[in-house]
């Protein structure tokens, strides 16, 4: 499908409902928590001129006794690429630094506190290809390539922390390449990195050609601004994975992803917004947009013809808050900013009011998977005697 | 909110959508795994004369080489109760029994083979009062009870596998209650019985003043229709309830429920889906409907003044496959039954083609949660040195 006939956004069709229809339909399918948030006209101006989306929401905060609101500006931003996936890396990289800056400024403007990238934002998602060369050239040091310094500067000016999926090149050990979000903190510091936990080998996510399941464990990085996790793409089909970062402590999940239509865009909705509700912290879905046509032919996998092009990255990215209420997601077509403002203190709200962790039986299940991980393991198969 | 003023369902509301915009918002919401299902016109006509909603899906069959394909029906049924809470409970239950056999010879008339009632289905949810009479007369032995003996009958004649969660008293174990489903095979013999794993404190579902957590771990029954698990309601909160029936090769995981309006109903169509995603099995998530009003006076622990009803229970049954797809459910306000027709062959498809369990890194977690729960555990926490 050509990207001119892409469907904006499910949200454009249900606007043809009447008021009170988009009401009820709305209440059920996204919760009642979220509203819509007022954002700066410099900021709004800022995203007309430079032809983004922006989009703000927010979920109302609830007074305690002895806790102060702690207020924190979410900012999700989704991105097509700037050239073809074919330009000269330097040029790639520089044109998509001058797309960050604009969304970083435009950030700034909406007030975000914390703010994302999509999955890998420094390259084409060229997995698919299979082919190493030049796609790997993109890979650079998590603690002093050209894409954090190029933030570290920007974080501390904005004081902004800055979460950076990359390509990391691990020159310290033997030059593996790995999948991972590096965090700046609002000084402009390097709090830390997380490596993607689980490694796709469905459709043409080929990524396990070229890096492995991450060694970094379930880091939960402590900013001013909350603390916050990143389950990188595929990490979100993995239940355990979202509860670990919920164990050591997440506010908010960042799930920076790159994701394309028929294959996962009714799990869209559904991963991001399961792992909110049943661990109790906030979670940013956010997705590339846009088609990515490669200079060579591939295959998928799936008997079909050779063909240069990934499918079409939808977007969509969308924040779901712990009650399981969810904003409006950005469109399926477009470059843009959600920005969404919270309350952390509803993490421990909503989760004394549902209780999940309390009833949680933790400790069956630690048994329970110790024993389903031995080799010897017998089902419990209820069989008729 | 009175009976009458309850919104039919949400896609009673996207039916005013255009043709072509319901298929774009379906294909994104609901996926494009399952079809309409004609049903037999004996099945609609009895539907139809006792006043019952009846609707039918299936999720096509694909072939293999070296496997049959292994059709399954299975039949959802959630219901009101016949009469008013407060009636002798007899009475109650012949009224129960009367509908229950009625929603049975539909199904056969459909052709079900695996059949589930909701929750604790012989009763009213009456836990919300903390009154121990008479509500717990209702408990049964879930070996020979009535409703088990009723459903054995039932089982046999219609070579149905029958579902029946009832209120528990186990007798042999010094009169404890528990809520438990109770397996019946198409022989009309008792299979074996599943406890509920996870006991809510929330809202007015005040269970855990009645019975403990279940004692039963994570029972998978095999069946001839296939190898089917039962989560009872609050356990669809909890990934790890949901991993473990499937770590133990459920194909079919049903959840039985009773659950109202504004607490969870906008989680009802992300948790049981998820859990289909996650685990590479069907679900079946089966929901009261109605507003059952009891004679005394009640709180519900959030500050607003005493009252008499539970609130809306909202149906909307729906079964997931584990691509993601769902069927539309059934009504918030009608008794009916949900009729799917699935290949059990392809859950073992859909792990193949994503490979969620080969990613899983299940000793990883293990691990992991064996280390979470130290009394002395210290989350992997990175803060700034």
């Amino acid at each position: 499908m050509s990207e001119s006939k892409q469907l904006h956004s499910i949200d454009e069709k249900l606007d043809k409902l009447s008021i009170n229809d988009q009401k009820d339909v709305y209440k059920i399918l996204n919760g009642v928590g979220f509203q819509s948030l007022a954002l700066p006209d410099t900021a709004k101006e800022y995203a007309k001129i430079n032809n983004l989306e922006l989009a703000g929401y927010e979920y109302p905060s609830k007074v305690e006794q002895l806790r102060s609101p702690r207020i924190v500006k979410i900012g999700a931003f989704q991105n097509k690429l700037p050239l073809k996936t074919d330009a000269p890396i330097a040029q790639m990289r520089d044109a998509l630094y001058k797309l960050a800056l604009e969304a970083i400024t435009m950030a700034s403007l909406a007030e975000v506190n914390v703010f994302c990238f999509q999955e890998a934002w420094t390259m084409p998602f060229a997995f698919c290809t299979r082919e190493k060369q030049p796609w790997c050239e993109y890979a650079e040091s998590a603690e002093n390539g050209p894409t954090i310094k190029f933030l570290q500067n920007l974080a501390k000016q904005h004081n902004m922390v800055i979460i950076s999926p990359i390509l990391e090149r691990d020159e310290t050990h033997g030059d593996l390449i790995w999948n991972t979000a590096v965090v700046i903190d609002n000084y402009g510091d390097i709090l830390g990195k997380h490596r993607k936990n689980h490694i796709p080998r469905v459709g043409d996510f080929n990524e396990s050609t070229y890096y492995f399941e991450g060694n970094t464990g379930h880091p939960v990085f402590q900013t001013e601004f909350g603390k916050i996790a990143i389950n990188i793409c595929y990490g979100r089909h993995h239940p355990l994975n979202w509860l670990m970062f919920g164990i050591n402590g997440a506010e908010i999940v960042f799930n920076p992803s790159a994701t394309v239509g028929e294959l996962s865009e009714p799990l869209w909705g559904i991963e991001a917004r399961n792992a909110a509700i049943a661990n109790g912290y906030f979670t940013v879905a956010i997705n590339r947009v846009g088609t990515e046509i490669f200079p060579n032919e591939f295959t998928s996998g799936n008997g079909k013809p050779a063909h240069k092009d990934f499918g079409h990255f939808y977007g969509s990215s969308y924040v779901a808050a712990p009650d399981g209420s969810r904003t409006v997601g950005l469109s399926r077509i477009n470059s843009g900013l959600l920005v969404v403002k919270v309350d952390l203190n509803t993490c421990r709200q909503i989760k004394d009011h549902w209780g999940f962790q309390m009833t949680q039986r933790l400790d069956m299940y630690a048994e329970a998977l110790q024993k389903a991980t031995n080799l010897n393991y017998e089902p419990q198969l209820i069989i008729k005697k």
